[in-house]
């Protein structure tokens, strides 16, 4: 019995291909550039909560990629959809899921191609995105000394999921704000193409904070010194309220659809500008460091390791 | 409940696209040539019969795509794939699944450039193929008249598949030869490039011989009449033996996986030499005729419609 990660290594393994580092999107050179591809699937089971509608699940499924591009500044141009339905499935069911990625065309500016539809044990939605880049970010490219940033902070949809699925208590406002959260996701496409060519390595975050350290960490050979940790409003008191570690919502949670970057930090004040003209913001919570793949939380004198922990299918 | 084309419809009417008539593959225009993107899913428990293994599934999930690029005239040039598995999975099948992926790699000249794995209740392989076109034949270029043709003849799989899943009786070579089709499909990808070059229209007919013929059809306004039934070698006998219509094996069975086309008669000669050369064969097996979408087998004086029923999911 094997994680996500091992079953994505034996995969490699049998290709023969295990020393090439994965990232965030596949790339296949084409003329001067490259065509950028992102595949994704949400499967309901574990990707759809209670109360997400079909409409939101087809719109979910293509923010996913979305992000993804958004990270690795790369502009998406169209999309091909494979829908797996239960049989029996409703025509409202899909009248939902087909306005769910319309949203999505508006929202993002791609276009559904195409796509084919199959019967499965319950709802799978697999999107395959594709868009042309001359230079993608890679998660290889981060130097001891860089800056490390997020945009935007960290925890709200975790605890959106926690008043979903385990009755977490929370105010009107943040229960209202924590839910939209995970029920209309909204990777800042604009601010990530704004911030893509100040950054020198990058990645979505939606397997959580923590996990996305790490794998940068991993990817570029460095460490990564956290100093501020970057919580959304409301998630402190939400974690109180509830009796939870809030640096546990904000490192292991996941589906945030930000990007985690390293940038140098003479470039910090003109990225900001960039992405804040872009609609989105700019935070710098800590910095490249070393000895490699140690990533540490200090704060006020103490430090203590940040764990390898977040969203791995499988687990 | 709705069947999967009234799934598809009504995906299409969400997004005010239902004037847009479908094809194998979607096309996104990129300088002077075209994007053209295949996705397919394998769903387990719907595309994998008893006795195929990790290694042929994931062979097959990629032999589908192929087939339709086979069957538009376009050459593939990359993959990416979502590998959804049950929680358990162990490492074997992984390895099993990555050499399924290199096989197609080394028989089709594609490479697997990016994916990721899920957890799902089954296995599902979904695969998202790309490649550039400057033109690809359409379903909708069918006249009166034109011929039609296919590469290959028809019965084999479904034969196959009542051998290992209804215990069909078969003599030993046809049961070798029957369960090699189904769990080792193999799209003559050269014979379908060399072919397209002189298709009027065309599709893939991995949904079988009647549904394609059905399709074609009602792409291209036209109706068409089949002289002469392109059964496999053995399937008569196989179908005599086991108290079935052979008939409908041949019309109704599916996971064919040859292309089913038309084209100006005068053209057949030289468009045979082509296929040949490839590898392929080439049968002219009717003619295109109207009244639109009606299809007609006529043999020895005698004539009746061809239903339109094949493989569609969720029905």
């Amino acid at each position: 019995m094997v994680d996500e990660r091992a079953v994505i290594g034996a995969i490699l393994g049998s290709l023969k291909r295990l020393g090439e580092v994965g990232d965030d999107v596949a790339l296949a050179p084409r003329g001067e550039g490259n065509l950028v591809v992102k595949v994704d699937v949400l499967v309901g089971r574990t990707d759809v909560p209670p109360r997400m509608t079909y409409r939101q699940a087809a719109r979910k499924a293509v923010a996913a990629c979305v992000s993804d591009f958004a990270a690795k500044g790369a502009r998406p141009d169209s999309f091909v959809v494979s829908v797996g339905v239960r049989k029996g499935v409703s025509k409202a069911m899909a009248v939902g899921l087909g306005l769910g990625f319309a949203d999505a065309e508006r929202e993002w500016g791609v276009k559904l191609v195409g796509g084919d539809t199959n019967e499965t044990e319950g709802l799978v939605i697999d999107v395959a995105m594709f868009g042309w880049g001359k230079k993608v970010v890679r998660r290889s490219g981060a130097v001891i000394g860089d800056a490390l940033v997020v945009t935007g902070k960290f925890g709200m949809p975790p605890a959106g999921l926690k008043v979903l699925m385990e009755g977490a208590k929370a105010t009107a406002r943040f229960r209202r704000a924590a839910l939209k959260s995970v029920l209309a996701p909204t990777p800042n496409l604009r601010a990530g193409l704004a911030l893509s060519r100040y950054l020198t390595s990058s990645m979505d975050s939606s397997d959580g904070l923590a996990r996305s350290l790490h794998t940068l960490a991993e990817a570029s050979g460095v460490g990564f010194e956290v100093t501020n940790l970057p919580a959304a409003g409301g998630v402190r008191e939400f974690a109180a309220l509830n009796g939870i570690d809030w640096q546990k919502l904000v490192l292991e949670g996941g589906e945030e659809y930000l990007v985690v970057g390293t940038m140098k930090e003479a470039d910090l004040a003109d990225a900001r500008r960039s992405v804040e003209q872009a609609g989105g913001g700019l935070y710098m919570i800590g910095r490249a460091t070393s000895p490699a793949g140690e990533v540490l939380l200090r704060t006020k004198g103490s430090s203590r390791k940040i764990r390898d922990f977040g969203w791995t299918h499988l687990r």
